[in-house]
């Protein structure tokens, strides 16, 4: 990669509105949806038990006022965000390289997750071979999903060492091109792409309905939250918005260290290894260079919060059982800051009387019944 | 209640175009939901194996071509399309009677399902007390669901006898007008608002978006398939088609005899009573009376078919993990019989080389994710 710091500079809404135009006909326009029990609950201050054993002890609990727009990304293909940076960055491979290089080429990626698929996905639609290194002790369906999208899985110890050496092993045989997760400049823009829908679609939700904003004359959203792993989707919505009023912050889980942004924030230096079980487990990784480039600059992003598991399974308690709409635990964080983290309740209650209009990325759905059963036994 | 073969003439397509003129401003508009992946799956012939041990061992697995628009009734106020009813029975009410006399009567209603809580709604917003009788064994999140929407909870047994005596006894207190939730004519026509919405969505849709449709060159909807429990939504829905090519379908549980439309049907007779603990818990009771006088009527429902537990869990499955939709087991049985049910399947598959697009209503979402745990442990 060339120097981040350098890099951060071409990262501009301009390259997300040039991302958009390559992707538009390979992804889902996810659909904008708001929640009046959702503004209502999270509109109303916590108990003061609830915040007993916490920071907030014994202080009067925060009262802002919040009107939710959730970016359902949980209905994007292969049911995450991530859908956008593939498809993005391998379009760009091919604009650059020419389709016949990257068809003889192939491109391969290490992930057990949702990128996998995606990439997985997009190098099927495009007619490009697609090596996928997991884990092999990855969970079957994960596996058997990534193998639907036609990609070759080949597997690989758990270790990062030798997950890299099969890598390299299979590109010196293959040739095959090397998309990373998150750490990658067009992944970034690609991801950004779901802030520019959000903008759009929320302008233009209010045309027809005014009365869901707290702005009903007319405005921007005041904030936009997503969660925060590797940080390609944070760092992409921040720049989209770096030129507008709109406020962004990152999300994370603080189990065993996992919000180690949210830390690198206050030391200064981004933390460059993280070892967190967290049940948000797309968000186990520690944030990339360049994203940190993006997420550190005051300008960009706001600020970056944290929340515990039983905050983000009570966030998920409430999307499913009330608002209907299945996502996935790392999907939630943004929201459990909203309705949990009195920190950032406290910054809305102090910044605006009237109240925020708030953008939610609902950043993916792919759980199991299984799983779900499991986190509430 | 009047005589049902009598009451039955009264209920027309006008009938219900009149209900939506009432409720519209009280009700939402849910969306109209497209699936491919359901599409694909239910587009291909099941497994051999899968038809071991079923009346279809042996033959030849049907191989129908679908194309389903799900009308979304999860996304309804309080999560279920009986907030149409309730709000329909309760303007009536007061159209009849004047607001003063319905206002200073209240209404009442028995039940520990979606029809407590639309009743409470319905009463709450227009400004008259409602009285639910509830069994003291309900599950106290139904209970604060009905008090939280400001009706008075009242406790009775769980039989029908002691149920009716404390109805009785409120009402000869009170004066509290009843209404029933499922079979009653204003009930019905209410349901009936889902089938017209579902239809214009429909037609709407296709004008966007015609490669869709099995029927690019514009089209009715081939068939609509809803559950069947009381009978409500599915003589509402078979009122409004009535006059139209639609087909309209029903769908039952078949465990312990949940089925007693079907076998009905078979019989020639209404089966008055039925003792099922299907996890379909909306679909445990006998149609009622004016109900069968509409779903018996060959003309207005073309047949009612049914599944079993499995094949309900196993639909479940797939509209939380691949729709990522929250769904209640009773909403998922009319897609359950277009996945599984081998005698609707062929049906299909004779009547129509090009395929059925199909109609299928979400009926609600109301569950927990302890319940969806204990289903999938």
């Amino acid at each position: 990669m060339a120097d981040p710091s350098v890099l951060v500079q071409s990262l501009t809404p301009a390259a997300i509105d040039a991302a958009y135009v390559l992707i538009q006909p390979y992804v889902h326009r996810t659909p904008l949806l708001t929640c009046q029990t959702l503004n209502t609950i999270a509109s109303a201050p916590q108990s003061p038990e609830t915040l007993a054993g916490t920071p907030s002890e014994g202080q009067t609990p925060a009262n802002p006022t919040f009107r939710f727009f959730f970016k359902c990304e949980n209905y994007q293909r292969i049911g995450a965000f991530k859908a956008r940076g593939a498809f993005h960055a391998l379009l760009r491979l091919i604009a650059e390289r020419g389709k016949e290089e990257v068809q003889k080429r192939g491109v391969i990626t290490h992930s057990s997750g949702n990128h996998a698929q995606a990439l997985a996905l997009a190098a099927s639609t495009l007619g490009v071979p697609a090596y996928i290194i997991m884990p092999s002790i990855s969970t079957p369906s994960k596996i058997a999903g990534t193998q639907s999208h036609g990609a070759e899985v080949i597997f690989s110890g758990s270790t990062s060492v030798e997950r890299e050496a099969v890598v390299a092993e299979v590109q010196a045989k293959t040739g095959a091109i090397l998309v990373p997760p998150y750490d990658d400049f067009n992944i970034i823009c690609g991801q950004g792409t779901s802030a520019l829908e959000l903008e759009a679609q929320y302008q233009a939700l209010l045309k027809e309905e005014p009365q869901l904003s707290l702005h009903p004359e007319g405005n921007a959203l005041d904030a936009v939250i997503t969660p925060i792993g590797g940080g390609g989707l944070n760092a992409g919505v921040a720049t989209f918005f770096s030129d507008k009023t709109t406020k962004v912050f990152g999300a994370e889980p603080s189990l065993e260290g996992g919000d180690d942004c949210r830390r690198g924030l206050d030391a200064g230096e981004r933390v460059p290894a993280v070892s967190t079980l967290t049940i948000a487990d797309g968000l186990r990784t520690p944030v990339g260079l360049l994203n940190w480039e993006v997420i550190s600059d005051r300008n960009k992003v706001a600020g970056v919060y944290a929340v515990t598991e039983e905050q983000i399974k009570a966030a998920m308690r409430l999307v499913l059982e009330r608002m209907k709409v299945m996502i996935e635990p790392s999907a939630v964080v943004g929201l459990a800051v909203c309705l949990y983290n009195e920190e950032f309740r406290r910054l809305v209650e102090k910044e605006a009387s009237q109240g925020w209009d708030v953008g939610i990325v609902f950043s993916g759905g792919n759980t199991t019944v299984e799983a779900i059963g499991k986190l509430f036994s």
